[in-house]
């Protein structure tokens, strides 16, 4: 079973609407509301690709409910820290005149220190059963920058590898606890980093303590790197341009690596990120984060390898055949 | 007491934000949550005031849980009719930056034939303790056009008068019913009647039916006509400018003629008027909807009256001193 953990996630809102523009009032219907969050998604793409997993969050108020509910309507096997403060709500606008979408993303409700026990009590119980332990998005406000770090080495404890998607103090945390696997996007690496150049942030957090670094570069596919061969750069990418949802692409991108280190996948470097590019890709071509179109499996025999010691990396990489794009 | 139904509240969720522009995505803190619609308006007003009220309300789902939990909080007393479908939100996106505020309006939910027959059952038993029905805002998706008749009917039959604020068919049903005050806006005014000419379009409406007629006017202050002196038009404003939200405003305007109609104020109508523009004005004045500023009393003496019989209606009210304006 792969153990997710959510300690901030959502409920995503989504209204249809044509025309939105500063200062209007709109007539709009009830939006679709579904259980969101970047761990939720990651347990959401392994149970539809028939992975065992037990997606842990923390829930409160009326969001909560909602939340608990949808993932009941799910079928996802979940487990619930209570919490006294709401779940927070994120609020996507998608304007179909437009062709655009405004998002509003709640920073979340606080969680007090019993809750913060509860919610490791409730990991710790899970890796017991858990092959990988993921540990995915935003922290709640005030919590500890440590508590993905203190996750990663409860994992290890229990003879476990963990997987770790956060952002900044508490992702160089994690490093430094030896998360087996992180995996920033190129905006996430430079704000964690203060590097532009992603194999260079890449390479800080290995050098941070990091075993596995992927790096989601959107339109130009993912690179890879692993502790003790910094120098071996593994990049792939689709030979083709996607038009989609890139919603949940990285989150897919991370349950492919899931598999991979919970022993049900490839472990080397380059059949893992050609996984990972395929399942992003599958994601990006699905309506909603969390699900992957079904071709994901072709996809993967298509995700062109690229595999160089040079640096920095070049704008468009001279050793794939086609630069592609998975457009927005 | 004072019976208001609210047959489609709402949650009012408002977002501070900076910067709203299509197709960003923003970062935004858990947003302000209040129970709304026009009737919990009208019952807040009133409960302000001093005066017995009951709030008839629908609610349902994880949202109509927070409506209810929000009247609790502010000791409104009400009496809720459960609901299958979820109670719905309006989101207020407040840019504080740019000064206006974007506003998505949720339609409702509908109400099936056992609600709907439950709604009339709560309002006929709340029409013992009652000295005036107001029947206010929207009709869930679906409900019957003669709704708010058929409650104005039940109301007189129990001796009570009734108020109704709604839109179109409904307020027309309403006003056939004999309702004994209508208290549309211009815009709604002219959707209903299909007359540009407010005089004209409330003279239409006592042609329907109705025994009174108030037209919000908004920075034009209200004018007002009773069945049997169409010819008699009276017309109020303040003598200055305001600044602030002019959301509620038509509600405590609603709010003071109600308790007009229920013995309570002064049932003249120049009198009922004054009042209507003060508490209407001290809506404005206060940051939320359903509140009064505490200077309403100052304010009904400050409102200056016109009178006459001439028509049409002249831009500027040659009779008032001062032309002002309250401000959205």
């Amino acid at each position: 079973m792969i153990l997710t953990v959510t300690p901030n996630p959502a409920i995503d809102v989504t209204y249809e609407v044509d025309g939105l523009a500063p200062g209007v009032s709109l007539r709009v219907e009830t939006p679709a509301a579904r259980a969101g969050g970047k761990g939720v998604n990651v347990a959401r793409v392994l149970h539809q690709a028939g992975l065992a997993t037990l997606a842990v969050v923390t829930a409160g108020g009326s969001s909560g409910a909602d939340l608990v509910a949808d993932l009941v309507t799910a079928g996802l096997p979940h487990r619930v820290v209570p919490a006294s403060g709401p779940t927070r709500r994120t609020v996507a606008i998608v304007d179909r005149a437009a062709e655009d979408t405004t998002i509003l993303n709640e920073r979340g409700s606080s969680l007090t220190a019993p809750e913060l026990t509860a919610l490791r009590e409730a990991v710790v119980d899970g890796l017991d059963a858990a092959s990988c332990l993921v540990v995915s998005g935003s922290l709640p406000p005030g919590a500890p920058a440590s508590l993905g770090a203190d996750l990663v080495r409860a994992a290890h404890h229990a003879g476990v590898p963990a997987i770790v998607d956060v952002v900044g103090p508490p992702l160089l945390a994690a490093c430094a606890a030896g998360a087996d696997l992180v995996k920033p996007n190129r905006e996430e690496l430079v704000t964690t980093t203060g590097v532009d150049d992603p194999v260079a942030g890449a390479r800080a957090l290995l050098d941070a303590g990091a075993r596995r670094v992927v790096v989601t570069l959107g339109a130009d596919g993912m690179l890879a790197l692993e502790a003790g061969r910094a120098d071996d750069v593994t990049h792939a990418r689709l030979p083709r341009a996607l038009r989609g949802n890139p919603t949940g692409a990285g989150d897919a991108a991370v349950a492919a690596a899931a598999v991979s280190l919970a022993g049900r996948g490839p472990l080397d470097l380059p059949a893992l990120l050609r996984r990972a590019v395929a399942w992003s890709a599958a994601a990006v071509l699905a309506p909603l984060a969390g699900e992957l179109d079904p071709g994901y499996a072709q996809l993967e025999r298509d995700v062109v390898l690229g595999h160089r010691a040079a640096d920095p990396l070049p704008d468009a990489p001279t050793t794939l055949p086609n630069p592609t794009s998975t457009e927005p």
